[in-house]
C-alpha cells in the first residue's frame, strides 16, 4: 500500500489536516479544503461538499494543498462531491496539474469525483452502481388469458410483437410493488403478485450497465378488467394462453424458451416459483423492512399443490399475513418454527 | 408535451440542424454543435462528445445557441456526455444562463449531462443504474462445516462476527462467476455454484442505491482445502452447521432467519433452491449469452431429490451440459420438450 511519509512532512500535514478536518472554517481563507476521514476505516477522506469555495481559482489553489497533505499524511481515497450549483469546480478538479480527480458516480444535482493517492497500490475505492433492475409481468386473468402489450417506442416499436408489460424498478423502488406499478401504468388493470418465476442477469444495457430482469406471474385482482394502452404502449390485449405460446416471438431462443416454459407451468398449476414479501430486517436499531424472494421445501410445494395464479391470490395473502405478523414487536409471525 | 414551435423559427432551427447534425464540422466554427438525433423515437438529441470544442466560452456560445434551436424544432431530451479531459466544459454546461443541464450519471473517464426541454410535461428520461448487486457464499464442505470470515474493514470490523463470505458482482461480471470470485480473493478457497437459494431486496445501499444480495449455496471442488485469511479478511475458519445456526448473529431478524433456514434446507437436501446457467439468449442477429436462474416444476425437484450441496455439484455439471447444448446450432438441447 502506500508508503509511509516523511516525518516531519508529516508531521506538517497531521497539524494542517488537524486544523482542517471537522471545522465549518472558510475554505476559501483557509489552507486546506474542510474535510473528514470516511468511517470505513481504510484511509479514505470525505471533502466537505458544503464548504467548498465558489471561487475556481481558490477552490484550485485550496485543492492542489490539500491533495499534497493528504498524500503526505498517507491518506489513500479522496472523494470530492461537486454541487451542481458548483459545477465551475469539476474543470480544476480534474486538471493533473491541480486536482487531478476522475469521476466516480453523478446524481441530477451532483457529480462524485475521487482520487486514488497510493502510487503502484491497485485502487480499492468502491465501484458505481453496477445494475438496472427490470420486471416483467406475466398476468393471467380469470379466463386464462394473458395480458400482452405492443410498445409505442424503443426496439420493438412497429414490429407487431406481442409481449408481457415490463419496465425498471426505480431506485428506492420495492421490486413487487414495481411489477403491479407498471401493469398499471401500462395497461390501466389491477394485478396482484403471485410468484416470481425466473431471474435473468445480462450485460451491456443502458449507459453500458448490467441488467437483472425478475419474470413475476400475477394475478387480476377482479374479473372482467378491460385493459387500454397508456404510457409509450402502442395496444394491448387479453390473449389466451395457448396463442400466447404459438406466437412466441423469442422462440428458438434457448434462454427466452426456459423462461416462457416457467410461465406456463406457472399458469397451469405445476410449478411455484419463489414467494415475495416485506419482512424485517433491522439490526442494531435500525428499523427497516426489506424484500426477500424464497422458495418451499422440495416436498412441501409439490405437497400444498400451491402453483398458479389462483393460488398466487391465496399465497399473496399468505405473504401479506406474514409481513404483518412481521411487524408484531417480536416479529414472530415469519420465523420458521425450526429455529 | 412540448408545444409546437413557431413556424419561422422551426424552419431555421431545421436549417441549422440539417447543417449540424452528422456533419463532422469543427463546432467551434459553426454555429451549433454537432448532434444526432437517438434511435429511441422519443426527441432525443444526443450532442457529439468528439466534436466538442475544448474552450469553455466557445463551448458556452454554441451550447447557448444549440439549445434555443433544438427547442424551437420540438426537440425534448438533450444528452451531453463530457469527456474528464475536457471537465472544463461542465461549468458553462450547468450555467442557468448558457446551458442549464443537470447531471445524469458518470463513469470514471466522463459525466453524462442532460436537460429536458419542454415546460409542464414531466421528463421522461430514462434514469441511470439503480441498483448494486449484492451475493453471499453459503458454502458447505465435504464433512457439512460451513465457510465463514470475520471482516478486517467496514461496520462489522472488530465485532467478532462470523459471516458467510460476501461481495460486489462487478458491472459486466456474471452472477455465477461472482459469487466464486469472491470466496476465492476472501478465503483462498475453491467452490463451486451449486444452487440459488434466496434473494434479498433493499434499499438505501451506497450512494443512495438499492441492492439486491443473492443468498448462494455452493460446494468445494476438492476434499480437505484449507481457507486463508485474504483481501479485507481478518480471520476465516470452517464451522459445523449446527455451530453455525447455533451462533447466528441475525437471531431474532425474520427476514434473515428464513434466509438461514434456506441455506439449512438446502445442506440438508431438504431443497433444491433454483438453477443458474448460461444460456443463449440472443436475437436479431446478435450472439449473447445471458444467465438464467430458474427452479423445477414442483414434484420434480421432490421426486429427484435434488437438494444439497452433494446434489448441487451434480446440477451444476447438468447446467454446464445445458449451457453446452444451448451452444449447438439449434439449441435444442436446453429447450423444454413441451414447447
Amino acid at each position: 500500500m502506500a508508503a509511509a511519509p516523511p516525518a516531519p512532512a508529516a508531521a506538517a500535514a497531521a497539524q494542517q489536516l488537524r486544523a482542517a478536518h471537522g471545522e465549518a472554517a472558510d475554505a476559501g481563507v483557509g489552507d486546506l479544503l474542510v474535510a473528514r476521514d470516511d468511517a470505513y476505516g481504510a484511509g479514505g477522506v470525505l471533502i466537505d461538499a458544503d464548504a467548498l469555495p465558489s471561487d475556481p481559482a481558490v477552490f484550485a489553489d485550496a485543492l492542489e494543498r490539500s491533495v499534497q497533505a493528504w498524500r503526505a499524511a498517507g491518506k489513500k481515497g479522496l472523494w470530492l462531491k461537486v454541487p451542481l450549483s458548483k459545477a465551475a469546480l469539476v474543470g480544476p478538479a480534474a486538471d493533473e496539474a491541480r486536482g487531478g480527480f476522475a469521476f466516480h458516480h453523478a446524481e441530477t444535482d451532483y457529480v462524485m469525483m475521487t482520487r486514488w493517492l497510493p502510487q503502484g497500490a491497485p485502487s480499492t475505492l468502491p465501484p458505481n452502481a453496477s445494475h438496472q433492475v427490470g420486471v416483467g409481468a406475466f398476468v393471467v386473468n380469470e379466463r386464462r388469458e394473458v395480458l400482452v402489450v405492443q410498445e409505442a417506442l424503443g426496439p420493438l416499436k412497429g414490429k407487431q410483437v406481442w409481449k408481457m408489460p415490463t419496465g425498471l424498478v426505480h431506485q428506492g423502488e420495492d421490486l413487487l410493488a414495481a411489477v403491479e406499478r407498471e401493469v398499471w401504468e401500462e395497461t390501466g388493470v389491477r394485478a396482484a403478485f403471485g410468484a416470481v418465476l425466473c431471474m435473468r442477469q445480462a450485460h451491456g444495457f443502458a449507459f453500458g450497465k448490467s441488467d437483472v430482469f425478475y419474470c413475476i406471474g400475477l394475478h387480476t385482482t377482479e374479473p372482467g378488467q378491460q385493459p387500454r394502452p397508456c404510457i409509450e404502449i402502442e395496444a394491448v390485449r387479453w390473449m389466451p394462453l395457448e396463442e400466447y405460446v404459438g406466437q412466441h416471438f423469442q422462440r428458438g431462443v434457448p434462454l427466452y424458451e426456459e423462461m416462457l416454459d416457467r410461465c406456463v407451468a406457472w399458469a397451469e398449476g405445476r410449478y411455484s416459483g419463489w414467494r415475495g414479501a416485506k419482512l424485517q430486517a433491522g439490526m442494531w436499531g435500525r428499523e427497516r423492512m426489506d424484500t426477500l424472494l424464497w422458495g418451499r421445501d422440495d416436498g412441501e410445494a409439490a405437497e400444498a399443490g400451491v402453483g398458479g395464479p389462483g393460488a398466487g391470490a391465496r399465497r399473496s395473502e399468505a405473504a401479506a399475513t406474514a409481513a404483518a405478523a412481521a411487524d408484531s414487536p417480536d416479529g414472530s409471525g415469519a420465523r420458521p418454527a425450526a429455529l
